[in-house]
């Protein structure tokens, strides 16, 4: 039994993982518990929300005591990073599964959406892309430090809880990235009946991505891989320079990656390419 | 984002349902969806809430059209029947699994707990117990009238939403008969730090249940097993009237079926044999 704040509206959002989907077999347990909670809280942060409390249903195949010990450790110690309460939950035995239910508030209103982008809108995004693609196939030869700092942005995603309140009032619409770039801004601009650029060049990249990149031009990691959980958002002209003010003290970068157009579809520039992107071009869970 | 009414209190709860766990393979899929959503409206019948949206995870192994129209017309059947609006999801592939979460609200304040009940208060419980367990067990020869009747409580369980409702303001404890009837009454004991005398002859039975019972004389079926959703509660004497006016228009029974009592433990009395229980006799998930 739960009292909601007088005032605040409720945020709701559930997200299931599965392994060997969202998670490869062998995945540490811990990571399994962070993770977890760490994409329903995205999910929250995209809306602006402060996130209050969290259900999880998890689904064992055995119950192991050492296992489910790390498991919680990294469910809470997240969920305490960001004051989450767990309010309730339910344990059955099946294939691993773990799904997560988070609420969380917003003023009256005041919730970010994904329907507000509007033609000259900058697109932006926090942090950097690719880094979770690029740890999932654990490319050879990567020095000790880059592969730890791309596992650990795959295994434990930092929610962008703080980034997410500080766009309200600013930002048009938001998404977190989830199924990848191009793939979750089709969203937005189905949502928005709008269209977008982007310049790829202008993706915040980190030093082993942009390695990456430079010597494969394979850009669809950037693009296209998901598990980010970066803030993908648009800010209109007027409030660009609120924008900036509002993240000069962010350990949080955000960067312009491209603009809102009229016209439907979405256009990616990369050098002199031009490259045509449909909506829903990113990851599919039945369509791979 | 979701408005929660002016002076009520948010009721949450969430349960996942495995098939071969929580149902056989090849249950029909429209039951599926009827059941998952049919046990958590019946955890809010318990708090006596007025239940209101539901969240759907659902895992399934591969995109069926077919199986996912039968699964949402069950889902949605249940759903429009008790005015409750689906209001966020996830779809994820891997083993058959659904989990539910639901939302409601009481008066603030005036939820049904489980650690009321107090020594002198009458134990009751609505509908009637053990159809589902032998439902699931399928004994051979019974008429087929009985054997659906069966199927239907143990596939489509009737969450007892209304019969919460009447409860506010009367049970001292509440909660739904899902492990069974004497693992259910355990966490109320526990929470209250009391014990109970049951009376096996008073329990409501069908007519099938009370037949299976006189010609095995096996009490475990409407004593343990679960799967009921039926309404286990406790009433004051002083408000014991009050309750038979409440339900007076019920299509409802409520049943008296024995006593709290002061002393710890839970004492079954089957004609001159009396058996005592321990608490958590019921169903579970990794005990059997």
């Amino acid at each position: 039994v739960l009292r909601p704040p007088a005032g605040q509206e409720l945020v709701v959002t559930v997200d299931t993982l599965i392994e060997n989907v969202h998670f490869p077999v062998h995945t540490d347990a811990g990571s399994i518990g962070h993770k977890a909670l760490a994409v329903n809280l995205s999910d929250l942060a995209a809306m602006g929300a402060q996130p209050a409390w969290v259900l999880l249903a998890l689904t064992v195949p055995e119950p192991d005591e050492k296992w489910l010990q790390e498991f919680a450790r990294g469910f809470f110690e997240l969920a305490s990073q960001y004051n989450v309460q767990l309010v309730g939950g339910d344990t059955t035995r099946g294939s691993l599964s773990v799904t997560v239910q988070a609420m969380g508030f917003v003023p009256v209103g005041g919730a970010l959406g994904r329907g507000g982008a509007r033609a000259g809108d900058t697109l932006y995004v926090t942090g950097s892309v690719g880094d979770a693609g690029l740890g999932l196939r654990r490319p050879s030869g990567l020095p000790r430090d880059q592969l730890d700092f791309l596992t650990a942005r795959l295994n434990r995603p930092s929610p962008r809880i703080d980034e997410g309140l500080r766009l309200r009032d600013i930002a048009s619409s938001a998404i977190d990235v989830s199924d990848g770039l191009t793939a979750d801004l089709g969203h937005v601009l189905a949502a928005s009946a709008v269209g977008a650029e982007i310049e790829s060049e202008a993706l915040p990249l980190c030093g082993a991505v942009k390695n990456y990149v430079q010597q494969t031009s394979d850009w669809s990691l950037p693009l296209q891989a998901g598990d980010d959980y970066e803030l993908l958002f648009t800010v209109p002209p007027a409030r660009m320079e609120l924008l900036q003010r509002r993240f000069a003290d962010s350990a949080t970068s955000v960067t312009p990656i491209g603009m809102i157009v009229a016209n439907p579809g979405l256009l990616v520039r990369t050098g002199s390419n031009e490259r045509l992107f449909l909506q829903g071009t990113g990851y599919d869970h039945f369509g791979r």
